[in-house]
């Protein structure tokens, strides 16, 4: 990899970076990143704006070429590394994402690569945080874990033996969409019913809240709020200032995750499960009953063993580290 | 390792061959099989007539002992490899075997050992399978696979990234216990609800037939058996004769394991299930179910990509064979 060096500083009083860009459904964050794990520059744009992955890699390459400046120039930069929804590691493309603008399968690492004209390793973006948190988060040393990101959506990063779990296509750890509750509430993205991502996502908090809100006529705060307005925030404000029906609400979302998450620790057995994302802000009154139902789930030999763990790096931060992280991977292996 | 040599023949005239053994609910089967694979001699006891392991551990020196020296005394044999419900490849015990005689914890490793005066390896059964299938079997080459064993209860093995997943405490692949459906059937071993094992085990089915008949009136072959006799293999003849009810068990059960396995694939991504065991015996009649209802709850990027494989090694060879392969392991690594 040879690349003209377009600063004015000289490549060799300088430490190399590495770039990790976080695609999400709404926004794309990214940041310059240090071999420590320091966040040198970042930036974000729009996802959801650009129907058209080009002109979503025209900005992207607009405002993220004046950090690289900044940084020193692409001469510094040994490489990027991509977390997005659906990545394959193995073929560098983002496939029927259906929380992204552009359908089908997208070449995304390609594309980058052209347009950056530096080296670009691409992933699962929920792997991307894993492989943060593995080397400087919660999970910090940690051979077997797995990583759940509770947002939008619900995303997983597995870790075996040291290693991710990829699958034999690259595909693997999609625990978001495992079924819990066969037969039970639709996710419109994918059309299966009873989905873990259904219920113990941001999207699941609300409709769980809606559903609650209309079988019941018990009094609650959310009822102050128009039902196209509530959303996790709300029901968070509202539990915490005591309302019975929103603390149901969590109480009910925890259960479904405590559920789920038994079932993925008998089949790889963690030392810890780390949590990620929005839904984690509710703290105890989701976390304790997430708890409770995992134990109450878990055969005997699992028991009181697996620690659940709250992601402690900054939001986005996981993953653009871990994307980072990649790079480190790519460039020394 | 030093062992003295009590046959007449030289050991450096052979080549030499490992133990392998596989400790089921009910019957031990063990084999001496060289490194290709050849189970040049085979035996086996009963587990079930053992109230105390000291009893079994003396059975089985004296009725394998006779078999090593058949096969050239104890000098020729590197190692003996245990495969066991419940059982524990880093410590080398077997842990609260619901299926077993022998309750609590039990060092099954150190007790071969020290009867037997040759290094012992142990696993769980359906990992020592699973290893077995990767080296001779229908897994053969495979470095992303699932193995499930669907006997009197439901045992698995995880291969990821080439390795065998043992979680950080070596627990890991205990998919027979997965809630499948909430709330769903007691499973008198664990007290949990609506494991995969109470539904896609021998004793699923029975449960199954059971109450199948006491919910309706359904003219059915079954009703010719008292109630007591009906076990899976009494559904399977009556379904094979075309009975609507007993072909309705086995549709049942299917669908419940391929809701499980749609899960499990969602997680590991792998290139092929193999199944392995008595249910499997009804071929197309659960297998029908379990491939369809797998694939109508997997997310689109896993669809029609997934190999559902029956295991063409003999009942029991495959643990015995894979239990061997673990020795082999041992003395190379």
């Amino acid at each position: 990899m040879t690349q003209s060096f377009t600063s004015s500083l000289a490549p060799t009083s300088l430490t190399p970076l590495a770039i990790g860009i976080d695609v999400g459904g709404t926004g794309t964050k990214f940041g310059i990143v240090d071999r420590n794990g320091n966040i040198l520059f970042s930036g974000e744009i729009s996802t959801r704006g650009h129907d058209e992955v080009e002109s979503f890699i025209d900005e992207l390459h607009r405002v993220l070429y004046s950090l690289i400046q900044k940084a020193g120039g692409p001469g510094r930069i040994i490489g990027i590394g991509l977390g997005a929804p659906n990545g394959n590691y193995y073929s560098g493309t983002i496939e029927y994402a259906p929380n992204l603008p552009w359908k089908g399968i997208i070449p995304l690492a390609k594309l980058v690569e052209d347009k950056f004209k530096l080296p670009v390793i691409l992933t699962n973006d929920a792997n991307a945080a894993a492989i943060g948190e593995n080397m400087y988060g919660a999970a910090k040393g940690m051979k077997d874990f797995i990583m759940i990101t509770l947002g939008t959506g619900v995303g997983s990063g597995i870790v075996a033996n040291g290693k991710l779990i990829y699958g034999h296509d690259g595909f693997a750890g999609e625990l978001g969409h495992t079924i819990t509750i066969p037969n039970g509430r639709l996710h419109t993205g994918t059309g299966k019913f009873g989905s873990l991502e259904s219920y113990a996502s941001a999207t699941g908090v609300r409709l769980t809240a809606l559903e609650m809100l209309n079988n019941s006529s018990e009094e609650s705060l959310l009822r102050n709020t128009p039902p196209e307005n509530i959303d996790s925030k709300v029901v968070y404000e509202a539990a915490i200032q005591g309302d019975k029906l929103a603390k149901e609400i969590f109480e009910f979302t925890g259960k479904i995750l405590g559920l789920a998450l038994a079932n993925f620790v008998m089949f790889s057995s963690p030392e810890a499960i780390i949590l990620f994302g929005g839904l984690t802000k509710a703290g105890d009154l989701i976390l304790k009953p997430t708890q409770e139902n995992m134990e109450a789930n878990l055969i005997q030999v699992f028991q009181n063993k697996v620690k659940i763990l709250v992601s402690h790096l900054k939001e986005a931060d996981a993953a653009i580290l871990g994307a980072s992280a990649l790079v480190w991977d790519m460039k020394t292996s």
